[in-house]
């Protein structure tokens, strides 16, 4: 006899609480068919009707914001329960997903299975997992993963949501590990890269913790939340995409792993091994080049932990029949001029303008970048990659490519105007620009009200090695609100995030 | 500059959502003072008033749950702030508590210095940590614990709360991990060793997985939700005390714990260790006896790992100045007849009354807890306490104790009269009761109600050894109302937990 038919059913009613990841619903303390005491020290709880079965958090209620034979489900367990308003469930205490034996078996320092592993992330993908689970999940994965683990996990995360194939023989892909300002080279390498001919389908990231990521400033120039079916008629038509990967659905269970990653300022090599890899097998890449800023205050700080890191990539990449590249960079400053989605995409413009202002240190990086890239093409002499992505640069064909791109994905609709609330950093002293805190500058880029300003942000005049007088500007802050504006200088005017000295020494400025 | 200066305040306002552990608030989104898409990927917040900090997690909500210019706290919430229905509080993105980079240290396999333990309980125990960052604590802590570490944390537990002191040499106590179904020995110990004129002020819990907590049963005859100064009074009339643990806020840290161990089942030994240590630390206890049920549905499955947990409690004791005993017990089935509050006071009040018809491994087993418990009395002669504890038992100054602890914990209200819907379980052949399975026979009491229910449960009538013909009961199923009762009738049916077979062999019935 199946517990639940001897309970009363309540009526799904949505209420309106962005959740996030996680199901919650809410009952009231007086439910007529759960006595909530029943469910002292429950949380979790299973809704079942028409053989859908969703597992939620419960949140108890006291008054009238869900009625006695009501059940509120918060809008992400509503949308994903799938059921009309009005609908009758049966609600009795969950067990947990089976997988979670897995899980609490790796904390326990077993080694877990390709089954395992695959029934621990299809059960993630479901929102199955509380966020303490998922937590457990990471915690308990972050002190050891063998290669075979780390292998099974890029697989079934892969699996777990679309999967793309291109009928093409090379289909190439970039990807940067971030961390570094103004690193906007997707712009300028996919256009070239397309310009050649090369398949290259780019799905980018919105900013989360940084002031803006690739798609948040590809939206200045055009729509970026296209659909699997809109990516591939663009890429059909233009060789290559710069879309947000959100409506592509490409490894979901990554996008939850990482919420919670952050969450928790967790940070393993091989979970953001998995995490990369499951998108770009999803993405049906087949050639991938990896970029490693190295820097101080970069995800990498020194060229072993770099190594380590590529050698990881390697392997998986083998095993998955990837051709994978990994490069190591500067990522000891901020990328061109522009910080925030309007100066960031008024830099890659230049670039592929080639207009004399345009930043040299994005133009010069995206070309190496490139060279690597159009080096897949079996027609390309080895060693001629650099000279015919300067070519396809200087020629003009990567703007064209670049506009075809972005009359193909659409427009946006995003304002395009720089924030007008301006004020210049001065330097506090004569000297030499000695380092730049990446860090700092996100932050006050971010402060400034980037990346939901998209005019808002930083433009960099001064880079290590340069000359500066005292009171000199050494960037400018953009802001499109005076509250932005005042936090973002407020936070400048405390610490600028510029070391400027004497080529030897260096007092902070 | 303060970065909330910058931000309009917003009003608070409870909202009757009970959000258990967590501090949740809940803002608009399209609230003036926060533009929620600034916390796109962030789910902490940090509010201020007047100098109080509270962090929380954020909801988001689109409709009119919160106005614009409000911001929502659940009820654990606003009942934590403590501050005034339209109190102009700011928010902001929070800081993550600095002891998080502990937590990460050690899921990196770092030993935590006690210092770091300290920081970490006290940011748990005032609700600084998101059940997230509770379950990085115990998972990044569940492969490997220092000894220096399990005592800090019993420290910083013990510190975190109330600590009791007690104007005596010798303060008893016993405890029991739990799992044995109808195991209310405190209810017969307290009594006989507080007649001893030892002092024993004993805390329990109540029931959370299990059909009933000595807290739960003991509230069939008497208040226990006493606070502590109201536990003081008592023990100072009785000697003794059986009150719930809480409303005295002994090592509030712990109940934190577990309950996110509970969600996860997690379950470590030095977690346990500290947990009940802990408790004891902060109780005043000077002399501790721990029951260690062996069986095979118990908590301890085999003797090695009973052992193991032994020297765990010895060690913290010793290092505490607590005198502790460790016994290991019969955890093979049931002790006395009643499982659930009122079935189990009726087993209680049987033993203290001499009735022949008590349970008599109730009434072995207490006595010989109470044994250990009366030879902490220097004056008592070495192997004399079960005698005096039997001499207290026979002669009723036993029943006395707990008739004046009855009293001077006063009234509770409780119903005392059984459940009246009531099926007997049958055996399905005729043999000897090989086994019964604690964990089944919990799980059907629960089921039938208890202990929401205290007149619900079951009352055994056959034990392991017993000879049964087919068709006679086993057990008694008790349940006030229909769902529970055909609930528990159903599962019973499925299952009844009991093993009958011939000597050799054994066939489930």
């Amino acid at each position: 006899m199946d517990a639940a038919t001897a309970r009363p059913q309540l009526k799904i009613r949505p209420v309106i609480l962005d959740t996030g990841r996680e199901n919650m619903v809410i009952i009231s303390r007086y439910s007529k068919a759960l006595r909530a005491e029943v469910f002292r020290g429950f949380r979790r709880v299973e809704l079942r009707c028409n053989g859908k079965v969703m597992l939620a958090t419960l949140i108890l209620t006291d008054d009238g914001l869900v009625g006695v034979d009501e059940l509120g489900l918060a809008e992400p367990a509503f949308r994903r329960f799938g059921e009309p308003e009005g609908t009758l469930v049966t609600v009795a205490p969950a067990a947990p997903p089976e997988s979670l034996d897995a899980v609490r078996q790796k904390i326990g320092g077993r080694v877990l299975s390709g089954a395992d592993v695959r029934a621990i992330i299809g059960d993630i993908a479901c929102y199955r997992y509380s966020d303490m689970e998922i937590a457990a999940f990471l915690i308990g994965s972050a002190s050891f993963m063998s290669s075979d683990e780390l292998l099974a996990l890029s697989q079934a995360m892969a699996d777990a949501g679309t999967r793309l194939s291109w009928d093409r023989p090379i289909v190439v892909d970039k990807h940067c590990i971030g961390g570094i300002p103004g690193n906007r080279t997707s712009m300028v390498v996919v256009p070239i890269v397309a310009a050649h001919g090369l398949t290259i389908p780019k799905t980018s990231s919105r900013a989360i913790t940084s002031p803006a990521g690739t798609a948040d400033t590809m939206e200045v120039l055009a729509r970026v939340d296209l659909g699997v079916d809109e990516m591939k008629e663009v890429v059909s038509a233009c060789d290559g995409c710069l879309v947000w990967g959100g409506h592509v659905n490409l490894s979901p269970a990554d996008d939850i792993l990482i919420s919670v990653e952050r969450a928790l300022s967790l940070d393993t090599r091989e979970q953001m091994v998995a995490s990369i890899m499951s998108k770009k097998i999803a993405a049906g890449s087949t050639h991938l080049l990896i970029d490693l800023p190295v820097g101080p205050a970069a995800k990498l700080t020194n060229g072993a932990e770099a190594l380590r890191l590529r050698k990881l990539f390697e392997f998986v990449g083998d095993r998955f029949g990837i051709a994978v590249e990994v490069i190591m960079t500067d990522g000891r400053q901020p990328i061109g001029y522009g910080i925030g989605p309007v100066l960031e995409a008024q830099d890659v413009m230049a670039v592929l303008a080639n207009d004399p202002a345009a930043p040299a240190d994005l133009r010069e990086k995206s070309l190496r970048l490139a060279a690597h890239l159009l080096e897949y093409d079996p027609k390309l002499r080895g060693g001629s990659g650099y000279a015919r992505a300067r070519h396809l640069l200087e020629s003009g064909a990567a703007l064209k490519s670049m506009q075809m791109i972005i009359d193909a994905q659409g427009p946006s609709g995003s304002r395009t105007d720089l924030g007008r609330l301006t004020a210049d950093i001065p330097a506090a002293r004569t000297g030499v620009v000695e380092s730049i805190d990446c860090l700092r500058l996100n932050r006050l880029a971010r402060s400034a009200g980037a990346p939901i300003d998209k005019g808002a942000g930083i433009k960099v005049f001064k880079k290590i090695g340069d000359q500066v007088e005292q009171g000199e500007p050494l960037y400018r802050i953009h802001a499109c609100d005076s509250p932005e504006f005042d936090l973002a200088l407020a936070g400048a005017k405390a610490n600028a995030g510029y070391a400027v000295g004497p080529r030897a020494g260096g007092a902070s400025s």
